[in-house]
């Protein structure tokens, strides 16, 4: 694998170059048992480095361009009791895994900074920029090619982050984790898409919280805001991986099964598939995804976008790319394989759940796609 | 962690202990991308050896007492057309892996065998012994404590394979993959326990096909028929990972979504807790998983049973065993962690689908826990 | 319309014809605000005799050969505090309507008994025969064309029930309302079938408790078991019409949904259909409804079977019987009409339910069609 | 029952009364045979008068205030071709019914006025009136005591009904039969509330298309409407009595479902009741029903209502109303009973579907109340 890529994205995204994001790393190391439930706190690069650089490069193979650090997603929360660690410990061993995952895929190292607590206490902009700078230090330390300032729920505070991150000359991408409907103090998300380009943002856009297909309109709905500003900065999204068309205002994280009961919310390939095709055409260049995005839908992203990605991801080897190897057991006359040869089976498949006992949605005190009285 | 524990599962199970098996290799494998969809081989121990080893540490760090060797499950099927490697090949690399894992968590290295083609062909028995004979030399060779013979769909060709499996002087386990209407030549599971048992096997019982309920049920049918037999063989079950109530006379198989839509059938950690108290309670003593059980179900087993097992599993360590780290969340007032601090909330959860186009089931034509008159 | 159709069922069913039931009174009667919830009782003879009567036209008109009379189902229940009528009374006027509409739609007057409440506190034969002597006076009384002894749930009380009903010398059909699990005592639907058909009863067959899928199930099993005792009784069924696939040993009443919110399970016109074609197939001869099947059901059935049946029922005039009424409108090119002009559209149509927030099933401790293990 | 109250709508809705309307007679009658699929004409006031009375007098007896003449919703629909009436041979039966009606329950006459096919092809002014002006005219020399201009998609096609049919000095009510979105030129509801009232309706609000939910989410539009243009007209709603949360811009009439299978989304009586409450909370004062909400339905609104609307409806003799039937039988420890005997559970209870092969929604093109997100 040639390592002639730049590791500018915007360079990249400038020259008309999709780019592919990584995918879930807190969720999927919880289910493989090196996160702790609750916590979602990321000790494991000191701890269990393979198990984290194994996901890392599943990424990788999948077709991810960008290797994120697997950082503190905030200083708030503490570690488990029995962990002694620092942050910078932490923080440093996970900027390690990512450089050497990134040197060997030749991906772009990406840092991330998200929300402070602070900020709900006492809305102060230094308060806030104190605590973020602290996250940032690190991640400038080791030279990281990108900063990504995400899962804000304030576009106030991600105003005030991008003004910090921005300050390190770095390629700054900024994504909010909100709904269709907007920030957390109502601003709309194309007001929040447009005071992200206005503070220097060329990369903007939503992650987590929402499903691939509401994340999409929230992006559609920035993507007009912005159109009618005048601006056009790069569009980026990075959603769930798991269904949530009863995400409240804060998506899923207020659905009863979080976070232990999601897997039948999970998505299918296929479905991620058309969630890519669909964004590339709404004009989104970078595509990732956040937590319950594992490696198989990563995958899927790079495979139906191979053609404007320019490649096929290493994985592919072992993906059934054309469906061929099925079609060939349905030509078998192999009764449970017949149709599942070809394409148009798998998009056109809704799966069904295997749960008589199940309700498709939940209740929810402020929904975000769907009408109350839908919900009533 | 002392290497003191008796490799021989019928010594331990003789002492009264609960055995717990190990998850998922093929399916999980696949969607990390290192094992190709519609072949489903397990080349993947020759050039991806560190994927497999991970994921028979998770399983060992999960609580299982049994690594299985990752080897082929038919000779008749073919690997990938670029893959140039032997079966042996492949199969030593298994065992090399799975001995690895088993010292380091001192676990019992176990080697499983399979139907054969050969047996639809000409139903013959020499031929299939002869065919299963090549399976079973590398597992001899590389002296296996266990040997699993499992996923056989007519008891005839089982009573083959024990037969031969049993010559070998090591410990075997029998296990069907069958649902509760019994075998493909239509004998019911309670003849099968019960001639499992009449071969020799000393554990029987059920693997894959089908959910951890209805395999239970099955399970249950087999009892019945052995105590009816005056038999008392141990009994065994590693289940699906996903609900497939509508599953037809070959399981999941046989349903739409298999095997690139299953997501929405994932079973969650609470059900497989209420699978493992169930299948105790049945008096079942070896409990596993099979395709789609991952480790963080197999934590769930022995978290649930660790009572019965004596001993937490390691990765307990990042669990919230006791709930108490969602159950602080809820103190502080955080309304979407409400009650999610009891186990009360957890276990009588029936999870929303996100699905509002999902049916339940599925038609099948041969329904095994459904009446026709539903699916009309 | 000619009146000349013998009033013996007997007779016509030995001539080959198919016999058409009519539908549901209490149910229905109770929704138009005639029948006092709860207690089910039909003292509407009297004080609405107007609605009884045209319900009773609805039926004749929808091709019922049958009109059952409205009688009390059981002297046990006591009519509302705010009626002051005896039993005799409200069966007389129940009677009367019966045989006024039967004189002008040429239908066969038919009475029916139901199961005592003394059975269950004393099991003697006596006294249950007392109790049922007393309902079966005034239909002697008024001359009915029929005795349909019915919604028995112990085939040993249906027995006596025979052996009296019987001895007037009138045409006896026999329903038991059971589903495939068989009787109260647990004896098998086949044993009943049998049995009934030992008694006497010329026609046997199953009403009630469940939806007609499940129902024509519970016949197949009494069909096999008469053609194991070499018996060739006419077939009968009369089921809900309300799905209720997780119905416990006891049917509907046992799910949470009874009486008040069963709506959504309420048959379509094509299920209807696809039932009576079924039933046909079966061999079934008596075809009818219960609770919940209203007359656009029995002119589903009437017009399913319309040739086997040798005339299209009088509501008929009012039926888009070809759907070509729909067609035009389809080929009039609007777009919520394509398809929906043939038959083909509407017997494969799965329909949606408009409900997100509902499950399928509902957890049952006896369910008769679905495995426990469905409902886990 | 004293027949003493003021047919003048506007002046009991001025003394602070509530009206009850009536419900559905097109789809119920055709459900009875009287009405032919399809064509949707209302013949039987002439070929079946009785069945056409008693429908009207089961909507008296339930509560309703209102009785509306069963006259032609648009004289663009062909009567079947078995029929041999003029429009004004229909209609006039349609008045002789409600008259004799009103006149023994004490109610208003009421009758409506649709949307024409003229408009469509002219968007003429006067082509439309001319066309209402002929359906107006039987209404006044029958002397009605209300006109409802109802059923309009476009509100400049309803506003030139509404300068016709107050020229006729009688109360008009006025009720567009649109969803959230607005009519069917994009103008919003809100919009369309507020011309209403310019146009002089002193009654405006939302009929059929839509499920009681989403009907009142319609209202609440054109209630804030009007309140920010300063308009209070009184507010009146008729939905449909099923659920249509998937409807798209034409509401139910684009579902599959429609007109044949729309059985499972048939509200129940509790959920009726929680609409009839919410209705009134939100300051709705004229509520009846439109297609498929039945006579249980009606009463359901006039027993949650009882107390605002000074009365019970005289068919709450036949109505559990305190639940206290269902009740005693829990009380006798009747298992399947348990419960039932409390408001709580019935206002509670999610019922179930009994249909694991339906999905919760439909695909649509341009869904009201859900984003397409959701059934992407």
């Amino acid at each position: 694998m040639a390592s002639s890529k730049s590791k500018n994205i915007l360079e990249r995204l400038d020259a008309g170059e999709l780019i592919i994001g990584d995918g879930s790393y807190i969720f999927t190391l919880e289910r493989r048992g090196y996160v702790k439930c609750g916590h979602m706190t990321p000790e494991a690069s000191v701890e269990y480095p393979e198990a984290v650089e194994a996901l890392a490069v599943e990424y990788a193979r999948a077709g991810a361009d960008i290797t994120q650090t697997f950082t503190f997603y905030s200083r708030d929360i503490g570690t488990p009791e029995d962990v002694n660690l620092t942050c910078r410990e932490i923080n440093q061993a996970s900027c390690d895994i990512a450089k050497k995952v990134a040197k060997k895929y030749d991906t772009i190292v990406a840092g991330g900074i998200v929300y402070t607590a602070v900020f709900k206490q006492t809305r102060n902009k230094k308060d806030v920029q104190d605590e973020l700078r602290e996250g940032l230090e690190v991640l400038i330390e080791n030279d990281v090619d990108l900063i990504i300032v995400e899962y804000f729920r304030n576009i106030i505070e991600m105003e005030w982050a991008l003004e910090l991150a921005l300050s390190y000359g770095k390629p700054v991408a900024a994504t909010m984790c909100i709904g269709p409907k907007g920030d957390q103090d109502g601003v709309s998300a194309a007001e929040c898409g447009v005071r992200m380009a206005k503070a220097g943002a060329k990369i903007v856009g939503v992650n987590c919280l929402f499903d691939p297909f509401i994340t999409l309109e929230t992006v559609k709905i920035m993507k007009d805001g912005l159109k009618a500003a005048g601006l056009n900065p790069y569009l980026m999204c990075q959603p769930l991986g798991y269904r949530t068309p009863d995400g409240g205002s804060y998506g899923w994280i207020e659905l009863p099964e979080y976070p232990y009961a999601v897997e039948p919310r999970t998505v299918t390939r296929f479905e991620v598939a058309k969630f890519a095709r669909e964004a590339y055409d709404l004009g989104v260049r970078v595509i990732g995804g956040c937590c319950g995005m594992e490696s198989v839908h990563i995958r899927a992203i790079a495979e139906e976008l191979a053609e404007e990605h320019g490649r096929l991801p290493e994985a592919s080897r072992k993906s059934d790319l054309d469906l061929s190897v099925l079609g060939r057991k349905a030509n078998l006359g192999r009764r449970e394989y017949l149709g599942k040869g070809t394409k148009d089976f798998w998009w056109n498949l809704v799966p069904a759940t295997g749960r008589p006992l199940s309700a498709s949605l939940h209740r929810q005190e402020n929904p975000q796609t769907v009408s109350k009285s839908v919900l009533n």
